[in-house]
Parts: C-alpha cells; sequence; structure tokens
C-alpha cells in the first residue's frame, strides 16, 4: 500500500489566468483599477519592520474594531480572514455539518462546490431561472445550509432585499451565508437583516472596492454567537492568520471612506457608460452591480470575442460551461482601458 | 432544531499570552529578540502599495524559488503557507485520511491533537520516555501517519537521524511529517533523506530563526508529487494565501544568508551561557536545540517561578499538565533581557 492511498484527492479551483506580460489590458479578474487608499502607501513607508520580530495581534483587534465601527456593529461581530475566500472555507467547515446538502445556484461563484468537495458536504445546486434570478422556493426545501452570492458572480445580478429575507427567514435552523464580495458598486447589502436573523452571516472583501486583492482582506459579520463558533474553528486550524502589515494597513483602507466612495462610484459610472456605449455595438447585459459587465452578443459568440480581445493583449473572463458559454465577464477597469477594449471591439465587429 | 447543530464545535489551540504592555521582557513565545534581515526593512520602504490592487502570484513563485535555491531542491518541491500551522493544518487535511489512528509523542507541540479533532482524524500520543525521548518501536505500528516535531517542542529535544529514518522508513505507506520548526538552531535537518523517501515531508518557518512570525511564512519541503497533492488541497481551500508583501519581504529574508547565521549563531550563544549560569543557581535542563530552555529547578516549583517572573514583568511559559508541570519554557532573549532574568532569579532564589 501506498501512502497516496490516504491523500485527500480534489479537484482544486481554477482562478482567472494572472499573465506576466505587463502591457495588456486586465479585465479578467475583477480586480481595482485604482491604487489602494494613499493611507496604504503611507502605511508601509513607516512600518517599524523590526515588529515583524513578533507574532501579529492574533485577533487583528485594530482591523476588527476599524471594521464594527464603520458597519456599526460590536467587535464580537466581527471575523476577519486572509481574503473572502478563506472566511468562506472556514465558514464552510464550521457551519455545514449536516447529512442534508447544502445549496446554492447552478450558476454562481465556482469556489463553492470546490469547497463542498473538498470538506466532504453533500450540496445542490438549484437552477437560476432564465434571467439568472433564484427561485426562492428552491431554498424553502430542507437543507444543510445556504449559501448565495449577492449580487451573483459571474452573472452581476442582484436580488432584492425581500426575497433574501425570506430565504433566510424560512431557513431559521442552518446557517445562511450571503457572500456580497461586489456589493459595493451599487448593490445593496444584507447587514440590516443581522438585528433580525441569528442564522446570518455576510461576507464581504476588501479585493475589489478597497483595491486590496494583493493583500488579502476578507471578513464576516454575524451575530456574536456564530462569530464565537467560527473564531474557535479558525484558531483550531490557524491561530495567526493576518500578518501585521495586512492589520495596518487594513486599518488604514477602512478609514479613508471619502476615497472608497470616489474609486467605487467613478467604476459604477464607467460600467454604466460602457454598457452604453457596448449596446450600440450589438452587446446585451444583466443589470450588474459589480465590477463587472456579464455581457453577451446578438451575432458573434463570446468566446470568438474572447478569443480576439486576448490576442490584443485585453483579457476578460470567459467559460465554456453550460448556460453561460456565449458571455463575457468583464472587469470594469479605467476609463482608458474601457475605452481602448470598446475602440477594438468597434473595428473587431465592423 | 437550531442551527447550532450543525456547527462543527471544537476546543481551540490555546497561544502563548500576548501581553499589551511594552514594558514586559517577553520570553514566552519563542520570537526572535532581533529584527528581521535589514533588506526587509528597506523592501518594505520602496514597496510599490499601487500593485496591492492586484492579486499576489497564487503560486508566490519567486519566494518559493528563493527557497528552492536556498535548500537546493527544485521548486516542484517547495508549498509556503501563513506560517508553518497553516503548511500543518493543511497537510492534515491532505494526507491523514486513514480510519487508522495517526501517531505523535504525548509532550510535543499541542496543536497537533487540536488539528486532529478539528478534522476528525484519529490519533494517539505515544508516551516519550523518562528523558522527553521517544520510543521509536511505539511508530513501528500500524497508522494512519506520523508527526514529529524535530527538536520537540516545549523539550527542546532533538532525536537522532537515524531514529527519525528508521521511522520513515517503516512507514512507507503513511506520510510521516517532521516539522523542524526549532531546528536552525544547532539541530540537523532531514532535508537530505528527502532524495530516499517519498513518503517525508519537512516542515520549516520563518517565525523563528528568520525574525518574522509577525509575518506568517511556513513552508514545507518533500518530493513533487506530496507537494502536488498539498497545493491541489490548498487551492481548494484558498487559492491566494500569500499576500504580496509576504511574498516580497520574505525573499529579502531568504537572501541574506549571513545575517541568519548571525542572528541564529548569537542566540545558539546565549543559549548555552544563561544555561551555565542557570545552573549554578540550581536549575536542570534537557539538551536544548532551539531558542529556548526546557528547566526546572531542583527546590522551587516551575509554577511559583513562572508566578514570580511574570509579576517582575518577564514573561516565560509554563504548562500545568502531566509531565512537564515542573517545567519553565523559556525562550532566549538578548544578552540584556536575559541578563535581567538571571539577575531576577539569582536575588529571588537566594
Amino acid at each position: 500500500m501506498s501512502w497516496e492511498n490516504n491523500v485527500r484527492k480534489v479537484e482544486p479551483y481554477v482562478a482567472g489566468e494572472q499573465p506576466k506580460q505587463k502591457d495588456i489590458i486586465k479585465l479578467n479578474t475583477n480586480e481595482c483599477p485604482y491604487p489602494p487608499a494613499p493611507g496604504v502607501a503611507e502605511c508601509a513607508k513607516q512600518m517599524c519592520t523590526d515588529n515583524l520580530r513578533l507574532y501579529p495581534d492574533m485577533n487583528a483587534q485594530k482591523l476588527v474594531d476599524a471594521l464594527a465601527s464603520y458597519y456599526h456593529v460590536k467587535p464580537e461581530q466581527v471575523f476577519v480572514g486572509v481574503g473572502s475566500d478563506d472566511v468562506l472555507a472556514m465558514s464552510f467547515l464550521t457551519f455545514f455539518n449536516s447529512d442534508k446538502p447544502i445549496l446554492f445556484p447552478d450558476i454562481t461563484y465556482s469556489f463553492y462546490d470546490v469547497w463542498a468537495e473538498l470538506f466532504r458536504i453533500p450540496y445542490h445546486q438549484c437552477p437560476l431561472d432564465e434571467a439568472f434570478q433564484i427561485r426562492k422556493e428552491d431554498y424553502m426545501v430542507p437543507n444543510g445550509g445556504v449559501i448565495l452570492a449577492n449580487p451573483n458572480a459571474p452573472t452581476g445580478v442582484p436580488e432584492s432585499m425581500e426575497v433574501l429575507e425570506e430565504i433566510i427567514r424560512a431557513n431559521s435552523d442552518v446557517v445562511v451565508i450571503i457572500d456580497e464580495a461586489y456589493v459595493d458598486f451599487g448593490g445593496e447589502s444584507v447587514l440590516p437583516l443581522l438585528e433580525k436573523y441569528d442564522n446570518l452571516l455576510v461576507v464581504q472583501t476588501f479585493s475589489k472596492s478597497r483595491a486590496m486583492a494583493g493583500m488579502r482582506i476578507g471578513f464576516a459579520i454575524g451575530n456574536e454567537k456564530l462569530i464565537g463558533y467560527l473564531q474557535d474553528a479558525k484558531f483550531s486550524f490557524n491561530s495567526y492568520t493576518i500578518n501585521m502589515p495586512t492589520i495596518e494597513m487594513g486599518v488604514e483602507a477602512v478609514k479613508d471612506d471619502a476615497y472608497f466612495k470616489e474609486i467605487t462610484g467613478k467604476i459604477v459610472a464607467t460600467r454604466e457608460r460602457v454598457k452604453k456605449e457596448m449596446t450600440q455595438l450589438g452587446f446585451t447585459f444583466t443589470d450588474s452591480k459589480t465590477n463587472f459587465l456579464f455581457a453577451t452578443h446578438k451575432n458573434v459568440p463570446a468566446q470568438q470575442i474572447f478569443a480576439a480581445l486576448k490576442e490584443n493583449g485585453i483579457y476578460v473572463r470567459y467559460w465554456n460551461k453550460p448556460r453561460i458559454d456565449n458571455y463575457l465577464r468583464i472587469t470594469i477597469g479605467t476609463d482608458e482601458q474601457m475605452d481602448a477594449m470598446l475602440h477594438f471591439l468597434r473595428q473587431y465587429l465592423k
């Protein structure tokens, strides 16, 4: 017998391509086109690296406090992780331990089924309707937990607060996770529902709207008991996950609300402008409330446009998967980047 | 029914106290008393924080390459994580999936049973002998995997290469993890055995000998196939774990071998000097090959000395646990810090 028999073999998540070339227009992994808040740069310059010899604060208390204050919750309601993927992975491990399947849409963030497979959690994928909206009755059946991205990815489609609240209320016997990675671009957060529902966990990230994908910061907000269980599991996995620079630079990002509003506002404005211009080129869209567009063209197959863009140094995201194989997911970049893409598309589609 | 029924409830690992006061002498969590390599400070100052808007390299390739080159292995043999705890947690999840118990000593790093509990891995703790050495025959029985800290913690005791090799050879059907967190202070690494055994995983950390506990960097070295499985599991948990500053500053730490040798050499010299002086005060020790001493006093109970030291602002580590409840684990600090402790002990034990 070989040691390989005891290996947990998995099909890992495939992230968007990260090309090494420098001169491309990178609209494929939903990064922010603007730098982090100015305080972050200042913080790096002034960093007392001698302190790196010491363990960081294992509670990342300064960062937790900054988030609690920003979102008007208690520090005990905030959990911080190494990107929202870390927060979600720990949440799957902590909360989804039923024999019944957890529920999520057939088209959504493609990490959900990967975590379910990794932790051997039974799951069922509920088909979205033709408009890529969830059918709420799908989530009114016995289950081991629910996870919904809102707005959803890669479709960009938001659900109404009413539908989400109905689902959270109907599932008081399990944890309902609302993954709000993209909520800061015109979406509506379920955070106010935390006062009414103790089975709700809201997950957000610094990777998109706070321009810090490279720093790996995600967080969850929920009632104290729920966050307590998540902390216990996390401290049983790795006590010190958030390093010292992350705590300090993360705080700077949260503090600068004016900058946050400025860049998210700019991205929303660019999104709506690009949408109009692409409509004139024969594209149609979902009503994205995120930092990306989910676009399909009336004549030219998405895969073909994807390849042509890539050949010209413009990277967007394409999945050869049922139901979405004629769509492109296009991250909103700077106005200049989007104009370069539009310029190419105008020529290409002529 | 409540959502709490599906929660994975765990007894989390308890890390050493991290007091908030600034003026204490902190010898309780085995941190390095010296700052990281000078290149690390320079790196922070020059950091292009604008790039934080982008995801970091998910393979942390520059850091992996630096480690591969330093340890004379292929990059495909190196896995990097958020501290060695992250590396070990992922390794437990990936490799310990047998119905048979994994084996480790009764006295060792107290996170091993926490991970086993978290992942519901059966385990058996094999008693160390009276000299705190392992009994190799304990590890020659059917098992689901073996993990040994070498040198061991909190005892500081190293095992011979011969004994370790016998155990690795006898367990070719499972993965044997050697946790070398403390190997750089006069211990001997099993890395050369990698050429002969494909079931061996060696785990090390930047938290002690590279003075970067605050940065959270750990790594594993093993054969390519084994590292491949570990990568797959890691990419199914969290694709982007190592943030951009960690990659850049980590490389600087690895590059400066002269500094690394200088500070580890100083710590070893201080350890041996302090040991001599404490011997004159009535202490006895294991033959620690780490950055800490494991000390017991002929007359005064360890718990009493621990409390007296703490009251005087000197923090060491004490466990009220069977077999080690008359021992103190004392991290080696600077010569000045150790002299302050010796000064206090001389008065206290008079």
